[in-house]
C-alpha cells in the first residue's frame, strides 16, 4: 500500500502525512514515513541543491533530472524495500510533483515527463494520492510563517520564490491531474483546520485499506 | 566546433586534451577545456556523489539520471555559450559515455538511453568524437599509477572498481559506436607514445578544421 501527498506549499500535507502515519500506528499497522526529494541519502544531498533559495541558476532539465536521480534512487532504496517487509509507505511528493511543477510549472512537455517519470519510478505507481487544496495566497502565506519559525535556511525557498503567476499554475495543474484520475487521486479541502484534514485523510484512507484487506 | 574526447579509463584522454587545447591555441584558437561529470558547479557536486568509490550503493537509474543531469547544466551554462562565442570546445567525455557506460557496461536497453541522452543534451551532438583506444588491462594499469601518484580521494574509484569483464564490455561498446558512426568518431590508437597520440589527434582535428573553414 503506497500512498503519495501532494499539493503546493503550505498546503500542509506534511504535518497530515505524520499525524495519518500515527493515527495508522494507533490501529497497529506498520507505517514507512518517506519523502521527495531528500527520503534516501543520495537524496538529502540533492534536496540541498534542489530546494536552497541559492541555488538560482539550475537550468531546467537539469533541475527535472536531478529529482528523477532522486525518485530512482528513493525507490530502489526505500519505497520498494519497505512495500516488501508489508509497510504502508506515506511519501510527500512523488510523480505528480514531477508533472505539475516541471510540466504546469515550468512548461515542459507532459508526455516526456510521464515518460521519464515511469523510467525513474521502475514502475511504481502510488495505490492513491492524497491532494491536499487550497487558495495559493493561503498556501504561500502559512509557508512563509513556517519558514520564519524554523528559521531553516535549507527550504523549500526556491520554488516558493516563484512567481504567483507559476503557483498558480502548479495548482491548476493539480487539479487537472485529479480530474483525469479520480481512482487515484482523492482531493482534501486542505484551507479547514488540521484536525478536520486529518478526519478527512482517515476516511478516505481506512475505506482504502479496508478494500485491499488491511484493516477490518 | 565541438569536440569530445571519449576512452576507458588510463586511455589517456584527459593528457591529450590538454595538450590538444594547447596546441590549438598555438594556431591562434579560442578553446574551451571541459569535462563530464564536472564541468560546471553542479556537476563538481554531482562528480564527488558519481565518482566517488565509497557512494557503493547508488542504483544503475539513479546514477543515470545524475549524469544526464550534470550533461543537461553541463550544455546550458557552458558547452552552448562558449560555442556561441566562436570557442572550440574540448569535452573530456559526454553522450557516449552514457550509452556505452550505462549500456555496453550495465546492461541498460540502448534506445532508451538514446532518448535520454537527447533529452539531456538538448540536440547537442558532438562535430566529432576522438576515441582512444587500448587493451582494458594497459588503460586500468595506468589508471591505477596515476591514482597512487595524485594521491586523490574522489578519483574515478567507483568506475575502475568495476570487474574486468565491465571494462571489457565498455571497450567493445566504443568500438561497436566507432563502426556505426564513422563519420563522428575517429579511433586514436592510444596504446602509442603520448607524442604519438598527441599527433594522430592533431592530423584529425585540423583536417576537419580545415572543412569547417576555421583553419587555412
Amino acid at each position: 500500500m503506497f500512498i503519495t501527498f501532494e499539493g503546493i506549499e503550505g498546503s500542509g500535507k506534511s504535518t497530515a502525512l505524520e499525524l495519518l502515519a500515527a493515527h495508522l500506528e494507533s490501529r497497529g499497522l506498520s507505517v514507512c514515513r518517506t519523502r521527495e526529494p531528500g527520503g534516501c541519502q543520495l537524496g538529502q544531498a540533492l534536496r540541498h541543491l534542489l530546494l536552497d533559495a541559492r541555488t538560482v541558476s539550475l537550468a531546467s532539465r537539469a533541475e527535472l533530472f536531478l529529482f528523477l536521480a532522486d525518485r530512482a534512487q528513493h525507490v530502489a532504496e526505500v519505497i520498494l524495500p519497505s512495500l516488501e517487509e508489508g509497510e504502508i509507505v506515506l511519501c510527500d511528493r512523488y510523480m505528480d510533483s514531477t508533472l505539475v511543477y516541471q510540466g504546469a510549472g515550468r512548461g515542459m512537455d507532459p508526455d516526456r515527463l510521464r515518460m521519464l517519470n515511469e523510467q525513474a519510478a521502475c514502475g511504481m505507481i502510488p495505490d492513491m494520492t492524497l491532494l491536499f487544496d487550497l487558495p495559493v495566497s493561503e498556501g504561500l502565506a502559512r509557508a512563509g510563517r513556517r519558514n520564519r519559525e524554523e528559521g531553516t535556511i535549507i527550504s523549500e525557498g526556491r520554488f516558493e520564490a516563484e512567481s504567483m503567476a507559476f503557483h498558480h499554475r502548479v495548482r491548476e495543474g493539480y487539479l487537472a491531474l485529479a480530474a483525469e484520475e479520480p481512482d487515484r487521486i482523492f482531493l482534501v479541502d486542505a484551507s479547514q483546520h488540521p484536525d478536520d484534514v486529518l478526519l478527512q485523510c482517515v476516511s478516505v484512507v481506512e475505506r482504502k485499506l479496508q478494500e485491499y484487506g488491511r484493516l477490518a
